[in-house]
């Protein structure tokens, strides 16, 4: 597809060159480090090619959007059940509020706030010790990406135990709610590893596949989840993937998402493509702010929003 | 399409016999006592073509689906400029609730909670009086569906401006904060009256039409909106229209979707279908319970969610 | 007393003087006229002896500090069952705060901020037409003061009805839970009246002298009401008098006391004295700033605070 | 003063035999074990006598009633710095609550409720370790009692330290907004023995009279701390001492006093007598029941309420 080839490229050259480009996150001081010049996209469609531009083969660090791996993981422990412990309703409140869950006795109301990320490790932790329960994440998006280089940046892991204050507070008070069955520490510790892996766009775009597809990942036929649970985790993206920018997003994109103050994004349009973009600027929500341009521009040119005619 | 016929048959059977049908809305009487036995289906698909079922001629009172129509109207009048005025992200909270009002200045989190909706009132006002404001809404929505027998239930209005004691107490607390620029009284009359006409489901699946078909009113090939603000619609029906259910409805049916506490939903699968589905009875988020439940059931048969590949 | 007419006099020059001395209320044009150069203080002994200084007898709008007389007034009128319709507890919210009606089902925190001083008047109308109530309470508290001058400014009474939205929300708000009985428009008739309602510090202090004294009015020997009902209406003062700043009048002051944004407060030392300061200017938590800081300086002089030993 | 010791007594025998005692504290398996029969009362008058009866010689465990103790002493510390980083005002939530904490960041409303404590022990660590500072306040607590057998129970302390995760949520959450200067481990290390601390009424009792004597301990003449400050602790224990239940205890007992979740409470009348009561079974605010009613009877007896002519 020569157009898509010249659309990516055209996107890439504008955000090169766009003045206004978010701050980078300011308390993961590692974070905090990243030169806000970068920008990446790739994109991988249903036959299985690829598009690529900028910053696209660089690893950063996916934070927040590994709470999409860690939920298809949960999901497939536990199933359905996970529910019970974790509403799917967007908060319309920061990602690290605490407020509802006080009144919500302990329940967060999705599994991509902190809150409900916690909670999904520490179901996962019902089937293994930290260490295990990483490793096992590791090898689920290594798997997806089809690359084995994918790892854990320790750095970031290291610098987000010392500054996550919130964090603990969070699993601290869903533990007072008996909605936390490990100890916080040990929870986090698998939370602050699983936001600590890097990837590249090019990876991220691979590991997303099986969402776009209807739960099977396209080269390998293999069935991840199955269409029911992708459709619903696409669902929960729209609603809830970009904390209280959520609706702004599917207003201006029109695809599932999940971002990473990373200044990651993974995007997913249904049936057609996977699409990450990286660029760690933040805009006032905590969401990639050139990441969010690159996706409402890719969706201007193709048409992909889901909320087109088909 | 003779399975569809069959598809929509069969659900209309399944709801008759459904046990647990919610409850009609209590607190405005004439919905009250509306039996909750009924439910329609309609729907009319991008050929024009249309399935029905149940009680799918029978007009009910649309109530906040007519928020959609409406937030068009607003839209058409004033532009993006609406935005200041009112916000689109899910607000995380039931639709008549005040308390982020008042931490958010009086600005509504978005068009489909009744304080949004009653700035997008107050806009229309903007043009005329409220007799004119409803009188031009009335000719709308009758365009759309291609039926001058759409009205206004004016029992049904009185009955709201007896009760609606809490809208009364929205619209005064955003004039609080200048952001209603006409009387509570003029703005509710103008309210009332909007949630009081009365559709069938046949009547409604045609007057949505537009939004399945990227603004293009199929028949006549009226631009009703751009292809860009139809799917900004859409996704606001998607994010915002179900309220504190509106993650749930994306979850587990997969369409943009407006409900109203008189049991009718407005769904749009884009470039296939407009569908409109009634049953009185309500869960308690305040959503058709049958009317949920059927779209469900439509969109496993069909395919149709916006979250499955294409 | 010599000291106290010393005292008394050195607080009015050095109020006369201060340079900080806030911002008379915005919101109410006639009261924003009010210059803020104005300083007022008067104090009633239990021995009947007056002191006095600045401006003691020039009329001011008395605002919120006439909830103290109608609750009084309310309490007289049904009972302990007023506490099944108002609580007894700070709000830890500003005067005009929405947010614990939703919550609370309706029952305001407590009968001095606005939400229950609104529904302290609809139990007074169960005992009259609006008119009837507003001239009861007027008698009444010409009666407090033995001075028959005392009259409504009917000028502020209709700005209040043009700008208070934000009661007209409070109102209709209460009225959807039920706990409003009469419609809003004749309620808040009542309490913009009773707001506006003109005395000079003189009479205020008079007015008030039944709380210092057991329930008795000294002069008369009338038992306004009983002993146990002062002691209880002074500990509301003192918890709830100054709205969210009650705590930090508690800390400075040390008596019981109501504020209104007119730039008045009551306060009482039981036993010893009734006290009325007036100036015009607020601090940020809308109560007289150089009213605070001169009970601050006269409860230093004296030691009435009751928190010291007796 | 042969009638104080018939009022205490008949108060002893009435609570013996009161049928409605509340609940002792759940959450803490030492405090739940409590015998709810329990009930003891000793008063220390300013002339040094004292008056005693039911179990007023049994330690019991006197949990927030600490926070008195450690607020004294870190006003010693830090003077009215300390104002910089905890409020003044009564929090209008329960002594648990974190949602004012997001909002007015991290900064608590007031050193009574949890949070305020939390920081005040913060504070206290500028000056010392974690042993030294507890040391320090067993001291400290002991010379006020004028008994050196007072003790923590080590078992309660771990107990709260096994089961604490809401404030573990309260301090981390304070270290995420920079309000917790040390590990929350290390704080609440201290924060868990100060809870523990054992007494009897007649002990607290007797730690008590500083704040009825404007500062002075009386059998010592000894300067605690000055008049000022003794009158604003008051102060705060009126408006802030029983969390969401400090209007209602102002309201019936009208008394400075402060709760802990063990049952007990310290009540000052200034200038009279320093009271303590004890009984486990709390209200539904988390206030010791039968306490509370034996301080309103004592009031009623006695006519010590602040509120009441002197």
């Amino acid at each position: 597809m020569e157009s898509l080839s010249r659309i990516v490229a055209d996107i890439a050259a504008e955000m090169a060159a766009a003045p206004d480009r978010g701050t980078p996150a300011q308390y993961i001081p590692p974070l905090a480090a990243v030169d806000p010049a970068h920008f990446g996209i790739a994109i991988t469609l249903a036959d299985g090619s690829e598009y690529a531009a900028g910053d696209a083969d660089l690893p950063f660090s996916i934070q927040s959007v590994s709470k999409v791996f860690a939920l298809t993981q949960a999901l497939g422990a536990v199933g359905d059940q996970l529910w019970q412990r974790v509403g799917r309703e967007p908060s319309g409140s920061a990602f690290n509020s605490i407020v509802q869950l006080e009144t919500e006795h302990g329940i967060p109301r999705n599994p991509f706030v902190n809150a409900g990320a916690i909670v999904v490790d520490d179901v996962l932790l019902g089937r293994g010790a930290p260490r295990e329960v990483i490793g096992e994440m590791l090898r689920f998006v290594r798997g997806l990406a089809g690359d084995e280089a994918i790892h854990v940046d320790e750095t970031v892991a290291r610098a987000e135990q010392d500054t996550g204050f919130r964090n603990f507070a969070l699993a601290q008070y869903m533990r007072a709610f008996g909605n936390l069955h490990r100890p916080a520490e040990e929870v986090l510790g698998v939370y602050f590893h699983q936001c600590a892996i890097a990837m590249s766009c090019r990876q991220l775009a691979r590991a997303g596949r099986f969402l776009m597809a209807g739960g099977v990942q396209p080269d390998t036929g293999l069935s991840i989840v199955s269409p029911r649970r992708a459709r619903r985790i696409n669902a929960l993206m729209l609603t809830c993937g970009h904390y209280d920018g959520s609706g702004e997003f599917a207003f201006r994109v029109g695809l599932p998402g999940k971002s990473g103050v990373g200044g990651g994004i993974l995007a997913v349009a249904p049936g057609i493509a996977s699409i990450a973009v990286w660029s760690p600027g933040l805009n006032e929500r905590g969401n990639s702010q050139l990441g969010t341009l690159a996706l409402e521009r890719l969706v201007h040119h193709t048409g992909w929003s889901i909320f087109d005619p088909r």
